[in-house]
């Protein structure tokens, strides 16, 4: 279930601009801010069940574009390279490398951490 | 002219399968493998001025996809990262690191260039 939210959210990020307005508002609420259909339904004034199909809808629509372009995946393999990269500098960075060296160490570590916040 | 072929190239590897089936296959003739309108209309059995519409509106549903996610604008950056992690490493590489380092040194050069072709 949490590894789902986890999906559920990179989804959203990934392809919530191709939403309907209202499928991602519902979806937005729901996953990212963790609110309840009931409390969705308040806020947006929409019934407890149009806010289940909007939902419902977005999830599926969501889900077949992944499926469909296989984006989410490509991202998250380069996620896991950028972790092998990581690994790699910090065994280098274990050995005596002098200043300079060091220096450049330090600098791939940036710079790698930069491209895994931005994915 | 060759940037939008470029371009026109990571839209259909994107986002191309989100297409109609003719709209997919026209951009795909026309674009990576450089067929004119007249030998895809020969090839398809539908009309030139249909393989001209497929195109011209496959297009667009492209480009909106882009604009709306900014997932290959999020690629190219990726990509660009890269270029300057593989800088720092080669700039590593030209310092005495001894066997142990040069061997991780010649790890973090695979590693890039494996993330990169990925993509």
């Amino acid at each position: 279930m949490a590894e789902d939210r986890v999906m559920q959210s990179l989804l959203l990020d990934f392809y919530g601009e191709l939403l309907t307005d209202k499928q991602r508002e519902c979806c937005e609420l729901h996953f990212n801010e963790d609110l309840s259909l009931a409390e969705i339904a308040e806020q947006s004034g929409i019934s407890r069940q149009g806010v289940w199909d909007n939902i419902r809808r977005g999830v599926a629509a969501l889900e077949a574009i992944e499926e469909k372009t296989g984006l989410i995946r490509r991202f998250s393999e380069t996620q896991k390279g950028l972790d092998e990269l990581d690994d790699t500098v910090r065994a280098l960075g274990s050995l005596p490398l002098g200043a300079e060296g060091e220096a450049l160490a330090e600098k791939l570590r940036r710079q790698i951490r930069e491209l895994r916040t931005r994915g």
